[in-house]
């Protein structure tokens, strides 16, 4: 199994030549620019879906995209991962198990609408709405270590400090230890690559909680309760079904993480409010 | 023809009872949440797509996302719009001409991949991008009318006062006058919903310019410039795939639009610097 994502070379940025108008003067200057690129995800020589996307980390992309959508249960379901790049983006090829790949044509017309997305698989409100299993952890978490893990989040957000537009997802320790951060121009996407990066390391998810530098909308929450995540915090605000699915789910809900201050939205037993 | 948006009630946010930390103490309080749900568009009683989004300006954004999908090209060709709310969320029944609706079929299977969109229609990089036509529009722009507009803009987002968390978009005339702002926990909604209003007024909008408080990505320029628009200016950065379908539109792209300062990725002349 390839877990190397040295198959092809990716440049989350580029410089861009830009007119800056700043105090009523004109300056011409060189701008670091986030690159958006369309990756194709083809399982077993079947095309599958295309993302928008950053082109970084790009296997760990494959593997949380397949997790999130339900196409695998573990890492070792995927046989072979292959980027390569084209002209008009990139495709993955992903080999995953016969049982999975008999699972993805299943749910090849069962997909789930999303916030900001033009138009999906979905095609009622019926299918639109994915209830994630109960988490089963019973861990909790300090409020310290939660507010810790995401001021460490801001310091290694390197394509945000290039360019000024990109969010980032960060799989924490319990303790606020930052294990795995990733980036994208677009957020669900840099969390199904945070989940890939951990199912690739072999981290057990259930023991540590998600920060996410944008919103939290359902689709955010559906993602971290699905990968049985028991805490994700928001940099932002949260929305209404945000807070239901979280509810059902089990998930503890924080919003405007910001410095040493929060909001909890739902399942506040998950957290306790001293060091030790 | 139906233009009411009264047809249902809905409610952009609701009450939500949250638990603050602030400064290492806890406090019960009251938040105001984005409400996000499903919207389902059913053209001629087909069943289509469905949109997580703010259910403000369902009107709007049916004609805004059935012009901005291609279905059509004048709001004279939807015959009916009525939102009904339901269990998991609206359904928003469009009726439209029957040439339109030829066209959707065709479409029903050839849907761009998006930013941020978990799956789309599409499944390969040669359908995920779509070129728009160039752009025809000779008018120019003064900066400060751009940046008048900008910072109007903020003083009408409602819904973000009220929760912190949503975009807006507007339609402003030339001289700077914001005509039609939108809000939605989504982007691209907000756009569309902006779009919609637009083509439901009567507004000629190549004639004026589109703010959006978000980043500009593929999908926002594709849709500005789709609708003829010849100036996107977006609070936040741009995305390189941005920057080339701007340039290939003729659109002029602003990033980083903030006070009187902005920048500028392409098609300048578009621009001028004067009051006059």
């Amino acid at each position: 199994m390839s877990i190397s994502d040295l198959d092809v070379q990716t440049q989350d940025t580029r410089a861009q030549p830009v007119m800056r108008l700043r105090d009523g003067q004109l300056q011409q200057a060189q701008d670091q620019i986030a690159q958006e690129v369309a990756v194709a995800f083809v399982f077993n020589g079947i095309a599958f879906a295309v993302m928008m996307a950053s082109p970084s980390d790009l296997h760990d992309f494959a593997y949380g995209f397949a997790y999130s959508e339900g196409i695998i249960d573990h890492a070792t379901q995927i046989y072979d991962c292959e980027a390569k790049q084209e002209a008009q983006g990139y495709t993955i090829d992903i080999t995953i198990a016969g049982a999975c790949f008999a699972r993805l044509k299943d749910k090849k017309r069962q997909l789930a609408g999303r916030t900001g997305c033009g138009l999906c698989g979905v095609e009622s409100l019926e299918q639109a709405i994915r209830q994630p299993a109960a988490i089963q952890s019973e861990i909790r978490f300090s409020a310290p270590a939660i507010s810790s893990a995401c001021t460490a989040m801001r310091t290694q957000q390197n394509l945000l400090d290039a360019t000024g537009s990109s969010h980032a997802a960060a799989w924490c320790h319990a303790d606020g230890r930052v294990a795995v951060i990733r980036e994208d121009i677009g957020r669900h996407n840099a969390l199904d690559k945070v989940i890939g990066a951990c199912l690739r390391q072999g981290l057990n998810m259930p023991l540590g909680f998600v920060c996410v530098t944008s919103r939290a909308s359902y689709e955010m929450v559906q993602k971290t309760a699905n990968a049985g995540i028991p805490l994700l915090a928001a940099i932002s605000g949260v929305t209404s079904l945000a807070i239901d699915i979280a509810q059902q789910a089990g998930l503890c809900l924080l919003g405007f993480t910001r410095g040493q201050d929060f909001s909890v939205y739902c399942h506040s037993q998950r957290l306790h409010f001293t060091t030790t």
